[in-house]
């Protein structure tokens, strides 16, 4: 029987072993922490990624690894790369680890990013921003996710904080687009090199979290899903890469600029699990075992909402039709992804109802 | 958090407890084998059912039992009663757990099932065998599943040994209907009333073993869904029951008559994961917990294989667009339901094309 590691033990991790077990696959988890959500459900192994016995006692036996966040310490993602098969390989991971390497591997295919600056020091982030033109994002280089390591600046006098502000890190300093929408791509690439893609997916950040996604996204054309396959396929090959990647764009003037990738199944594809014929969970799992992909058809229309911070009663949520509920086993705090609940149906008419119905219900819970 | 008890560790178990994670709950499983494929995702305790102190240790915390085989000691289910809620209700197994029980149930609730007659003796078998007349099957009444504890009567020559041959214990001999076709309904009833069904399926036995399923039954009138919600339906109510409740049915004649029922989930709901908008195993979880039953609604069509005794290389499987894989970590034997495979598609005949494809690629298997 095929078991493999994963580098984190979080609801990624959780519903890759979901969508693993029916595929007859064993689990080990490797997380820092012991009640880490994925580890109820696999063998885990708590320790430091940084430390050698941890990663010894964490690889003995497995076919293959891989990770469930991009922040796996590299060292440890190439440590276990020369004696395991690691997937999506630890290049990928350096490359997403870093916003500028990130933009520098855009801007190298031929993929558009809005204008950016490398800032290594308070005088550069000051030259950044008089070379970009305010309002622009500051946002540390490495270590940020969910809106953490960021400030928008928008006059002069939030320029002079930001470094001391960010805590004196190498920071990337960005345009901030003023965006119509935001959209994702969900691409998955095999050991053999096979590749698909999800449609399109729209979402909705607030506060930096992704707070609710769509797919397919309604309004994005042929042509947007044509550029954004393009910029994925690009990506891949350049990367070598294996498994499940998203890059997050925004439509700005019509047109794709990406914004971030990340190297792992991501948080706009959860609506696959019942919104596409293959979850993005299942088919990051085929990918990283050389079994052939499976279909990324849509099955209807979705809608996902994420739960952060506190959960609603569930009750009148499963009254819905076609609600699906995925909670994380996480206690509550605020900011914290809970779980989600994705609402589908046949048809984009349906859908919009009961997604309607669904808000009133959270709008009633989260008034209280 | 909700921990579930769980009486057996079978697959059935082991997919109510993939269908439970995301809903936020806990499982502890009873079996009397520390290889119970349910017991990778969940405590497991190993133990006789018939021990107070195994069922002690496995009772201590659980919210609620629940159970994946019919012939759980009905002793444990009713001393488990006594200090939790259990569902399905002990009376429901009581029934099931006995075929004369079971026909009388129907007889009495006005569901036809073929003529039988109870055989407590090598005589009362000869007698009842000539009331009835050949061919007739013969069955243990109680602890039969998958054909085994079963013996088709087909000459006067078969009449003589059968009583030995099955073990001198008290049969149920039945009339050996000539149907057209086998179908089967799954229901699922809450513990505040309501209910709901799945549309009929049909099924396809081998060797006593179910082979295949598809949903919804193609030929399946509306007259006969009425039907058999309707049998349903009085079935639920009769018994006060809560859970998923499977009925098997021989369709003779253009009409229903119950061959016999599963007071849990079924083999022939495996199709509901990905062809229906909410599994019976999520539905069935729903109903425990007082929680609002999920819609029903087949999500296209589907056909499910069991795969029994051996695996099938996995690859050529997968290929096929809406095929779905779910193997259960047992280890293979002549007879035995290692996994099914699930292909679903949109329409029909989309269906037809590639349950073609999969059948061929299960027989250039078989055939080497």
């Amino acid at each position: 029987m095929t078991t493999i590691g994963v580098l984190g033990g979080g609801q990624l991790g959780r519903m890759l072993i979901l969508a693993g077990a029916p595929l007859g696959l064993r689990f080990r988890v490797l997380d820092h922490t012991a009640d880490a959500p994925a580890g109820r459900l696999a063998e885990l192994v708590v320790g430091d990624f940084t430390d050698p016995a941890t990663l010894d006692r964490f690889a003995a036996g497995l076919d293959l690894v891989t990770l469930e966040f991009e922040n796996v310490p590299l060292g440890a993602a190439r440590s276990l790369a020369e004696r395991l098969p690691v997937y999506p390989p630890p290049r990928a991971l350096e490359v997403a680890q870093d916003r500028v390497r990130e933009k520098r591997c855009f801007q190298e295919l031929g993929i558009p990013t809005p204008d950016w600056r490398p800032a290594e020091s308070a005088s550069e982030l000051r030259k950044g921003v008089a070379e970009l033109g305010l309002p622009v994002i500051a946002k540390t280089q490495r270590l940020g996710y969910d809106g953490k390591g960021q400030r928008v600046l928008r006059s002069e006098a939030d320029v002079g904080p930001t470094w001391d502000q960010l805590g004196g890190r190498p920071l990337i300093v960005e345009t901030l687009v003023p965006f119509e929408r935001e959209v994702s791509i969900l691409a998955v690439r095999c050991r053999h090199g096979k590749a698909a893609h999800y449609p399109l997916v729209e979402n909705v950040h607030e506060h930096g979290i992704l707070r609710r996604s769509q797919a397919p996204a309604l309004y994005a054309t042929g042509e947007l899903q044509v550029q954004a396959q393009n910029y994925a396929k690009k990506l891949l090959e350049a990367l070598d890469y294996v498994g499940v990647l998203a890059i997050e764009f925004f439509v700005h003037g019509g047109r794709l600029l990406a914004n971030e990738m990340a190297p792992r199944v991501h948080n706009s594809g959860h609506w696959t699990i019942e919104g596409a014929e293959t979850s993005q969970f299942e088919n990051h799992l085929r990918a990283i075992l050389g079994w052939p992909l499976g279909s990324t058809a849509p099955r209807g229309h979705s809608v996902m909402y994420n739960l952060i911070g506190t959960l609603p009663p569930m009750a009148p949520v499963l009254r819905i039709e076609g609600t699906h509920v995925h909670l994380y086993g996480k206690a509550p705090r605020p900011g914290r992804k809970l779980g989600h609940i994705t609402v589908r149906a046949d048809d984009a008419e349906t859908l919009e109802a009961r997604v309607q119905a669904l808000q009133e219900s959270m709008n009633r819970f989260e008034a209280k």
